[in-house]
């Protein structure tokens, strides 16, 4: 099942069940998919088969599968050809940051290069959505609080992600990275381990990653994070972007207006975004 | 005027103007009180004004003065000598890291040390409170973006900070940290960089900071994250902690069960804050 946020003409922000070209809505039964997704996956299905209405998707604007996370973690240097072409030292415990919900954008948006840098780099990922509230997590109970996956471009502004040892700054300019098109409900993805990823830069495939190959597996995130933090429906873990980053390839290949980007996992989904450049502030403070 | 958020055993959560023992309630005009951030600052004094109710604070239960934060982004190494003593090099750019909601309880409430760790450390600090939307904040007109001003127990679990060079795990840790009691409006606080803070643990005074130090200043700071990040009313920017931090010292004073933490700002208010341990997870799983 692919459940949806979207923005349509006149119902508003709705979400629901993706059905072809059209969304089954189910914002009546659960306001907030967050709370549907602390529900059982056959709950929701059920209020799908019972909904009569359909929303057409061509129209809509794409909203993130999850447009208001409670928390969104991701995680860095998660892959070792990423971590090699990084040039940094395998890590111990995964590296953690988190990312505010406006800095991403639905499926379709145009992600947006700021005006104060031109090192705008494309990071396609896997993203894991929490559905079942849990802190000090066993690895072995992990995959149980998942309630599905999507696509993640966890773009980055390499200057300013490098202005300090914490990457804050590079990696929460708004509307600069993307999620979607939809979640995919983790009962079709038993073992995400399985899964794999490419980018497209312009059609052109510009990363190709396995998730065996990540360093923390996801069960491993999960419990790890739930040392510090409670996961709860909604939350989004970000796994990390596989070798082939514009920063680390020579000359670099940074994105620009115009550009298309893709994240494509199969069995989930084709993520899809327009690069645009951020209008320059009148006052032209803060250049870099 | 100073604003709080409290939980009243029968109104619930409820926020508002503090007058003595007293809470003038303002949930009734402002639901939320980072509506309420938004408007002038007038606005609120006169609906106080007008308000005849009071609630008795005794007996309620204190929340962060904003409970919800959209946004909570702390400065790490703000000041020189604390710098010097984390034996870290002077930042060009401020340290950024974002702390969820969740990592801070109110005053009075207990912070938990994790029962993971042994190195629970005290940070005190200035908070700043945004009042007003603004992205591109120019430094010189940065103060008229601030609502107000709380102090803020940063506290930090060291070990779990070191894990990996994203501090985030040791920094989000949840209710290890401290906001309130309440915020004072900046109409009051003409410059934060007049304020000083100490840090009082079990009553011997551990930290003594004056703003004047911070090597970004609160001004920088918005204008710095402005660049990446729209700020809006209800945000919060914590400015770093003054040197005498537990885990410089020889030996090093970490927080136990039973400590009582104190942030002081003359001009602000007073934050006091008991330790409790974390109760130990019964399957013994994620030992450091």
């Amino acid at each position: 099942m692919r459940l949806a946020s979207v923005r349509h003409p006149t119902a508003g922000a709705v979400w629901g069940a993706v059905e072809g070209d059209a969304l089954i809505p189910l914002s009546a039964e659960w306001a907030d998919i967050r709370a549907a997704l602390a529900s059982d996956p056959h709950a929701i299905r059920s209020a799908a088969a019972a909904e009569s209405a359909r929303l057409a998707l061509d129209g809509c604007e794409w909203l993130p599968p999850i447009p208001s996370p409670g928390k969104i973690l991701c995680v860095g240097l998660n892959y070792k050809k990423h971590v090699a072409e990084a040039q940094r030292e395998l890590p111990q415990h995964p590296s953690l940051f988190p990312r505010f919900a406006d800095s991403f954008v639905g499926h379709g948006a145009a992600v947006t290069r700021p005006w104060v840098s031109g090192k705008f780099d494309f990071e396609g990922e896997l993203a894991v959505v929490i559905g079942r509230d849990g802190r000090h997590i066993p690895r072995e109970r992990a995959l149980g609080h998942v309630a599905g996956y999507t696509c993640l471009a966890e773009n980055s502004v390499r200057d300013f992600q490098k202005h300090n040892a914490q990457v804050t700054p590079g990696k929460n300019f708004a509307g600069s990275g993307a999620m979607g098109p939809w979640l995919v409900t983790a009962d079709e993805i038993p073992d995400p381990a399985a899964l794999s990823l490419r980018t497209y830069l312009n059609g052109e495939r510009v990363q190709d990653g396995r998730l065996a190959d990540l360093i923390f597996p996801v069960p491993e995130l999960i419990a790890y994070i739930s040392i510090f933090t409670p996961l709860a429906p909604g939350d989004v873990i970000a796994t990390g972007t596989p070798e082939g980053v514009g920063s680390s390839r020579k000359p670099p290949l940074f994105m620009r207006a115009g550009d298309v980007l893709e994240v494509d996992i199969p069995g989930v989904g084709r993520l899809r975004n327009p690069v645009v450049d951020e209008p320059r502030a009148d006052d032209g403070e803060h250049r870099p």
